[in-house]
């Protein structure tokens, strides 16, 4: 038996999500006051064994943050610690930056009794601003005596990674003795200039090795995390670790694994696109009869970051004729003549031109789903998760970043 | 003596603008009620000859409307008479939209005793509705008897061919014995849909073939239309088309010939930028230090499509990490550690790192220019213009359709 829950769902008897749902880790988290608001700012997640396999992913962007090159330098398939700041992104900082990740995570390695290599370095905030050092590393110093193995400890770290997010992402998956747990932030458009995902998972299954973690995220990343694309902007320290303990004891069958690790990334994804900044339309975009996934892929990207379809998205408009004109400019194949799109299901444009009625579809609701067949009779499909283009984007994006 | 002038210039004797500048061109303007409003909408310009050169550039949107596709099989590299609608686009309206474009250039043809192969056919308007062909040819038929080559006929036809343009674009060139006049209109993000360029240039140079009025086109058209870019949206109607009438019976050096053309491009270009819908700052991205031109091209692109980028512009905010994470995802050689900024011509950011004061720059005026080098120590250069995101931008373009 086996379930997905998230944080969101309103069972009567809430059930434990988080990171410390599988057995063998401990979190912490503390204020610091590295964020200007007084509010939690750092947390710190330990894997307890007895393994400590490790998978990774990290931005596309190549302009990184220092914690990122700091982590990816660290990381060979084993991490027995991760620590998170927010409210500073430790990015553009030049050798200072560098030099500031690789001091954190000795402290923290020195205060847990392990390499400094099995340490992961996060952080996510405003870009270009020193990290105030001595805050973060009184914050090491606090965390580490806090960690908790208890199943209600990821609540507070959930948060305590949190920038502008208004509330905070978990997800769990209870296998058959063994489970997998997550927590995130973010996602790239948030204000004033904290654009960055995180996403922690955390699992007790029994893996043969740290190739298996790593080939269960980058499968589920690419039809999850990077399908979820707010404004097509990419932040410089966007990172998913996913940790495996093994202290279950229990090697789940490899396809339920892999099902499983995408389950939680599609929940704590979707979390992601619910919270994005100024969304007030959640709008799915599903491309068919494209020649292949991936241009399938492109295709509803280009759509889900044309501007002019996202307003119209805002604005309730049926106005297709955008899709068209977005879809006409990606890069990949189609039947121009033969391009078919819905909304909510309604045919609102069959071979490149307009259904009867297409202008009464209704879109008043919050959830959108956009469907295009681009026609070339190929089997090609994906589905990308955007937002609207509101006034509340342009404002919270246009506030002074000082 | 040769020198730009622009319809926006305040000279005390204003000189004149527009398509009926050079010799051997006539010009009409009427309303043809296909604009709800009642404003003017139709507009017929006619080479009078000896020569009938013609250059054409067209959207690269593989969605191309009805106009666009009829205007690029007449084309060969010969046009006598351009027929211009507003109001509707003409574009996704299948065989219908085929049809009565076709039907309008024969009408026109009819009229002037020409080859319907000699008529070019242009569109601007919302996508996805049928031409009201009644009003269309009774347009036509009206524009006929009022050609004029009056050089003051050229302002009431840059204004019939508006959609959401809030004044009318003309530009001129004046060589020694010859001239260039110039109309546009809208650039891609126009309210309700109306996501059109049009831009008809006249000259009565005399050119030795349609190749070289082409080649002068395309070579400006890189540098100018191609490089407005203010909000990535592509037409499906976009169209560039240069008629070259001989009737000065001078030949201009070639090399000042397409400096000429590029000018008088660029003059309409720059109009267009500020005129876009909702711009409340005008900004320019230059980015140096690319290795190639075409690259710096694709690097300054990608900087002025992201939406954080473009709401701190709107913000008058020095945001310059937006521009390190924004550039850093272009598909271009950079030096990710060695990238520079400056806003106004103040650095903001030295070898990917913040610059003291960077956070205090003045960006509060309407024009703003943004330099990025990317450190690669080639000298690829390139200027995009685009525009802020702002409030007005939103509100504008999530209108109802209907």
């Amino acid at each position: 038996m086996s379930d997905l829950h998230s944080e969101q769902s309103t069972a009567t008897q809430p059930r434990p999500v988080g990171v410390t749902v599988p057995q063998g880790f401990s979190v912490a988290s503390t204020t610091a006051h590295i964020k200007p608001s007084g509010k939690p700012d750092m947390a710190l997640l330990r894997n307890d064994g007895p393994d400590f396999h490790a998978a990774a992913m990290f931005t596309r962007n190549k302009v990184t943050a220092s914690p990122v090159r700091l982590t990816q330098s660290h990381h060979n398939g084993q991490f027995k610690a991760v620590i998170v700041n927010a409210g500073n992104a430790n990015a553009c900082n030049g050798a200072q930056g560098d030099k500031d990740a690789a001091t954190t995570a000795n402290h923290v390695a020195q205060a847990l009794g392990i390499d400094t290599e099995d340490v992961a370095v996060c952080s996510t905030g405003l870009i270009g601003d020193v990290l105030p050092m001595e805050k973060v590393l009184a914050g090491v110093d606090a965390l580490v005596p806090q960690l908790s193995s208890d199943v209600e400890a990821g609540g507070p770290a959930a948060e305590a990674i949190m920038t502008t997010d208004t509330v905070s992402k978990q997800a769990v998956y209870q296998g058959d003795g063994w489970s997998i747990g997550a927590m995130g932030k973010g996602v790239g458009m948030l204000a004033p200039s904290l654009a960055t995902m995180l996403v922690f998972i955390t699992t007790d299954a029994k893996l043969a090795s740290p190739e298996a973690a790593q080939k269960a995220l980058s499968a589920s990343t690419a039809t999850t995390f990077d399908c979820v694309d707010v404004d097509g902007s990419t932040s410089t320290n966007d990172t998913v670790l996913l940790l495996a303990s093994g202290a279950s004891g229990v090697t789940p069958d490899e396809e339920e694994f892999q099902r499983a690790i995408h389950q939680v990334c599609l929940d704590i994804a979707m979390q992601l696109q619910a919270d994005a900044e100024g969304v007030t339309k959640r709008v799915s975009i599903t491309v068919e009869g494209a020649a292949t996934d991936a241009e399938a892929k492109e295709a509803a990207r280009v759509i889900g970051r044309d501007n002019l379809f996202k307003c119209a998205m805002f604005g309730s408009d049926p106005n297709w004729g955008r899709v068209l004109a977005a879809v006409g400019m990606a890069p990949v194949e189609m039947e121009a003549e033969k391009i078919s799109v819905s909304f909510n299901g309604s045919p609102v444009c069959i071979n490149s031109t307009g259904a009867p009625n297409a202008r009464e579809v209704d879109l008043t609701g919050t959830d959108i789903a956009v469907t295009v067949d681009l026609g070339t009779g190929k089997g090609g499909t994906a589905t990308v998760w955007t937002t609207d283009l509101s006034y509340a984007y342009v404002e919270i994006n246009s506030e002074y970043s000082t």
